[in-house]
């Protein structure tokens, strides 16, 4: 046997390319035209068969292996009126081989084709039991097939979308100065100081091969005795990254974050992911912060702009925003309007008062209190449109909010020692944050000038009834060359909601678990 | 107060690039040289202060803002022999803002430096207190004072390897038409079938802001009445991945995993990275699993053999492979050594037989037992050196290992439908599967074929003593349009340690958890 194994092993001594993978569909459709006389050299493809059409002497098909919206027609000649088994095999969610000639379509819809030498059948697929046919299933029928759910094209077309968004982010923040890292997800920290964190158990139960279906309790727990037993999944890996970002000035991940949230929403998951980025060195305060906010947002979506995938996602949905809109959004030369809360209450309170459609159904909140939804759409609707050249309504950053409403970490606005700007100059105590409000979905993406100073951030969290003690070492940072330094997290359903038009998270994330709910 | 607001969000109408952001260490270093006189126009920079050494009339610190690996020199001209109130708080750890121009430098070890004009020191750091001094401390007492642990120099290298890693990764699998996906991190399935899995509890307990260390449980629970309430850290994104490569072929992601291992080893953590990428229509079975592996590892760590980061580690190690194995390594020309695990078996029994050195301690395996250390040591030692052209010891794929070794979802080899090399072809049961074991190290990463025929994989389950039920959704991925498919997991802490020499896996995260150990 070892002779033989030798053989197959010194076949190939050299290899310095993937020419073992075959070509894709994207690929082969992105190859020089045909010749002269139509044909190019053979070509082979693999895919799933997304529909079937059946003629006389000739069938059609649609092949698609995921790397392009609308996949290949293949077409079938069978001039005898008879189809062999491997055609009959062909069916909606079949996988397959096939080999021919590319040639420019005759037919509407697609400049070529492959017309069908060989076909090989690689798995079959039962058209009386697959779920997926032509006809549309609900979205919540998907929800409990989620498994199943990527083969459609709206949800293939979300996955690849995600693909070119982290592409698109990767590329902004590297060249812009950032290291990706890598936070942890199991913390004994819980980052908002009060929000719904999901317990992780330490010394958790031991499933074993042999008894797969009675844990076992182990006699050493995992973590040492003194020390808490229970870990949990991190609600943003800010607090973390603020430890990096004191050694490397600007670091950002793309990581998950958990939230045990009861919300049956569209906007809320309790597993999603979040681009989130720490800016040590901060010269302009808050500005600068929102600035990386604005621009990076601004370049990598006008990248996607006109993307095929992202136009087919606006283009099915009734919710998504115009054309118009988008260009307004992402013009370099239309700054995102930035408000603060106390004048977003004035503007929301004289707008109220003057009677003016739209009317609100509750009065604008107090000060102290949180914007419901129709002041948020009002916020991004009226204000994103007024003072910014805008003719629609557009983002809209509202800042310095009241400190009580706020985490603990957030820059108190009483004091400006190194620059910082401070919007809120009343005697009511605000912090130095933003949410960024955009229309119909609300809040985008959030963030801050981080607290540097050592004896205001222990104020701070006695303020929040949190420890010293457990914050000790977040205190360290302050101790130790603190500088101004501030924040954001960027959620991605919820980008991919607002941008696409998506209605509900749920469709904006592979496997989505909300409520509790965790389907596979 | 409106007014002024407008005045200042008036006053920047347009901006497409981030010229709010300073210049980084790394970019004022790769200016142009300085002109004829010498001199440059004024610069500022920030960053924090490594070291310091003082002189009568000059001083000369360290300067990085962890974009560089040796920082700026920044000269303090005080020809009076008096050094005002900054210049005195320029300490180890303090940062700093510094405005002077690039000069040539006259002295040793750098190129340019920065002749002081105004110093700002933005942060003070107590010299003390302050943990971090020039002495090395242990790396057992940066364990413990994790969060300031970036500071230190390797620490801080490390972190901007991964990074380097990270878009290396990015780059060749795009490039290579992998879709990059976000699998779930909250899993109702244990990959591994038996492994050691974190339980997170879905009916958490919840703190409040007002009462953070009285955690109330909820009346509803998270999760609806008949479904389980529990859920499960991923040990691997695998199966979920392998649900998106049915629809987009070929998938990967860069993802934590988290296993509830007790090994206090220096290659166990409790929380990792890792690469995992599936691949749908594998024309040439493990093999082709294998030559993805290998092509883009020694594509990334090509790149990064030179880099100035990778160097530093590998220096500062005594354990780090030699220039020689690592051109060795990644030589296009030599491929890595594939060998079956029977095999395998019959060369460890015939050198033991031999007498010859090393002698092992332990005998070797019978078939259906594990390596140990010692046998993997020899594996990556004398198979990776003999047959390959290589003259240093370097990586060997193990292959086909005996099937209950393995978990259930293995392609099992004793038929080969669509063209799958079977090498194994006696009568005992293995799988197509590989472990790539490095020197040193052991096994760096591993994958397989997976099983796409539907009756074999309910037998498998039922062998391992799984639920049929419990996977139902897995299977439906072989009932519908299943394709010849495989994959991997390449671990980054692993892939850190053995390449650049770094002893523990713990010094390879920025924030390491193991054995329950959760500092932060």
């Amino acid at each position: 046997m070892l002779s033989r194994l030798r053989c197959i092993h010194r076949a190939r001594r050299s290899f310095t390319s993937l020419s073992t993978l075959p070509s894709t569909i994207k690929d082969v459709l992105s190859k020089p035209p045909p010749d002269e006389n139509g044909y190019t050299s053979p070509s082979t493809v693999y895919g799933w068969v997304k529909s079937v059409r059946r003629q006389k002497k000739v069938s059609f098909a649609v092949i698609n292996d995921g790397t392009t919206l609308k996949g290949l027609q293949a077409v079938f000649l069978h001039p005898n009126g008879e189809q062999n088994t491997s055609l009959r095999n062909l069916v909606t969610g079949a996988s397959v081989r096939l080999t021919g000639r590319l040639i420019e379509s005759p037919g509407k819809g697609q400049e070529r084709e492959l017309q069908v030498e060989d076909v090989q059948i690689l798995g079959e697929c039962d058209p009386e039991t697959y779920p997926i046919q032509k006809k549309d299933h609900s979205v919540e029928f998907f929800r409990e097939h989620v498994h199943l759910r990527p083969r459609t094209t709206s949800v293939g077309v979300m996955l690849r979308v995600r693909d070119k968004l982290s592409r698109g982010f990767n590329e902004w923040y590297q060249t812009a100065g950032f290291i990706y890292s890598h936070p942890p997800i199991l913390t004994g920290n819980d980052c908002e100081g009060g929000g719904e964190t999901f317990r992780v158990s330490l010394d958790t139960d031991i499933t074993t091969a042999e008894h797969p279906q009675r844990p076992i309790r182990p006699t050493t727990p995992l973590m040492a005795t003194p020390e808490p037993t229970s870990a949990y999944l991190t609600v943003s890996t800010q607090l973390h990254l603020e430890a990096l970002a004191a050694s490397l000035a600007r670091v950002y991940t793309i990581a998950p974050a958990f939230r045990a949230e009861r919300s049956q929403t569209n906007r809320h998951l309790n597993e999603f992911w979040m681009l989130e980025a720490e800016l040590s060195f901060l010269p302009t305060g808050l500005d600068g912060v929102c600035d990386v906010v604005e621009v990076s947002l601004k370049s990598v979506l006008g990248n996607l702009a006109k993307d095929e995938d992202v136009k087919y996602l606006r283009e099915s949905s009734s919710s998504a925003p115009s054309d118009e809109h988008i260009n307004a959004w992402l013009d370099p030369a239309i700054r995102w309007r930035r408000v603060t809360y106390s004048d977003a209450l004035e503007l929301l309170e004289a707008h109220h008062l003057s009677g003016a459609e739209p009317k609100f159904k509750h009065p604008p909140p107090k000060w102290g209190e949180g914007f419901r939804s129709e002041h948020e759409r009002w916020i991004a609707g009226a204000l994103g449109r007024s003072e910014t050249g805008a003719q629609v309504e557009g983002p809209v950053f509202v800042t310095h909010y009241p400190r009580q409403m706020k985490p603990f970490y957030m820059w108190v606005d009483d004091a400006d020692p190194i620059g910082l700007e401070s919007a809120a100059a009343d005697s009511r105590e605000t912090v130095a944050c933003f949410d960024l409000l955009v229309p119909k979905l609300g809040e985008l993406t959030g963030g801050s000038v981080r607290e540097s100073r050592l004896e205001m951030l222990k104020e701070s969290l006695a303020l929040h009834g949190l420890s010293e003690a457990q914050y000790s070492w977040y205190l360290d940072l302050r101790r130790y060359g603190t500088t101004p330094h501030g924040g954001f997290g960027i959620g991605f359903e919820r980008l991919v909601s607002w941008f696409c038009g998506v209605e509900s998270v749920r469709e904006c994330i592979p496997f989505p678990r909300w409520a509790g709910k965790v389907v596979l």
